[in-house]
């Protein structure tokens, strides 16, 4: 048995997100299906974040164990499969046309784990803020027709940094422990008819990168939302709404 | 009976490109439905540049004459429809998924000609040179896993400058009087595993600038392709391969 840690591209649009499910296709079911025809063995594929339908990857560690069943497969080293021939064989059987790439693999310790060893998480929304909609970035941004004040969305986002009570911010599903977390960026650019906005941190609670940007959008068209009182409040209510699904994309997790 | 001067974003993909067809959904084929639902005409729409099937527009200038029937429609001054309805109105009868947007509508004169008039198109070519296929950017770009060496194509880019004869770079379609062209700039810029290619010039023959690609590319693979050379053979089996369409971009058109 070796463990793989994977880099993955992928479009959310037309899956359940990550996790496997049984209404949909889900990444980590591409995945563990691709595994399992080249190793013959059904794998637990484990993301550094769980990502909601429609939300996209650009570069998603992700972690598999696979043991070469074929003597020509491996190199009789006792170290498993090449991992360029993984990252192949496993771009191979997911298909040309498959929502999810490879984007490389390499071998990683037997303790290694994508979601629990991540020191640092980057995720990056993007906004179109534009009269007329877009063809060429459907399902890629989220399309805001009403003029944005970039100046008021960065000083709302600058009291946003640091430790804080995310309550405010947590879907009513979020499983975590704790709402207390610590944002280390939230940086926002613009350029042309895009805004930007990349956030990391050590971890997220569910759905806080989205409620983080619908609250700024919310404050960029005007409306009087106060961020520390919005904390305080400790009331999903109290900020603004949940950002859509598409505009997100999960840029990069450190270790 | 108004002429307006549009500008159109669209995506090639599922299309036969920009003129109309028997064969399957064109862009001209789309907008002239559209001005038809809008104002019961059957219109000729004119573009700055008739793009093949699969290739893109960011931002294509096209005229087309509208004369509403309407009175409510109309702003009572002879003027013919303001053209933020026109914008509007035809984005509505487009629909959301349709493969091209209006992205704005002018009131322009009697004569103008949206390919005549024109004195200078931009556009570029995206390449994602890099091992791994991609996901996000399938249909947007050529994927070139060989890895291209970028000093030699902007070596080679720079004798293409000026005006040449460019039959070696030409269709056996294109319908051109004369085959000399003048390139006023071809810029190659590498951001990440993406390359850009922008090339503008006054006016270009059929294929023209997935040939100058195509012929870059082959420099870039090391082929010992000599541009001076390939003017000379005024030949188009001298020259590189067509580049895909899907890697190409309308950029822009000035007047």
């Amino acid at each position: 048995m070796t463990r793989y840690k994977l880099i993955l591209e992928y479009d959310g649009t037309n899956t359940v997100g990550w996790q496997s499910q049984n209404n949909g296709t889900s990444i980590q079911g591409l995945i563990a299906d691709a595994v399992c025809r080249l190793a013959g063995t059904v794998p637990d594929v484990v993301a550094c974040g769980r990502t909601d339908a429609g939300v996209h990857a650009l570069a998603m560690p992700a972690h598999v164990d696979i043991s070469p069943t074929r003597g020509d497969d491996a190199q009789g080293t006792g170290k498993g499969l090449n991992p360029d021939t993984v990252m192949r064989a496993l771009n191979f059987h997911l298909g040309a046309d498959a929502p999810v790439a490879v984007l490389s693999a390499e071998i990683t310790h037997d303790n290694f784990h994508a979601r629990f060893d991540c020191k640092h998480r980057s995720y990056r929304y993007v906004i179109l803020n534009r009269t007329a909609r877009t063809v060429l970035d459907r399902n890629r941004v989220w399309f805001m027709p009403r003029k944005l004040n970039v100046k008021k969305m960065r000083d709302a986002a600058m009291q946003m940094l640091g430790g804080h009570d995310w309550t405010s911010f947590r879907s009513s599903e979020c499983q975590a422990k704790s709402p207390i977390k610590t944002v280390d960026e939230i940086k926002i650019t613009k350029s042309g008819d895009y805004i930007f906005i990349d956030v990391a941190a050590k971890s997220f609670l569910h759905h806080m990168v989205r409620n983080i940007v619908g609250t700024l959008v919310d404050i960029g068209l005007g409306k009087p939302l106060d961020i520390p009182a919005i904390f305080a409040a400790k009331n999903r209510a109290a900020a603004g709404p949940t950002a859509p699904a598409w505009g997100l994309y999960f840029v990069s997790g450190e270790y």
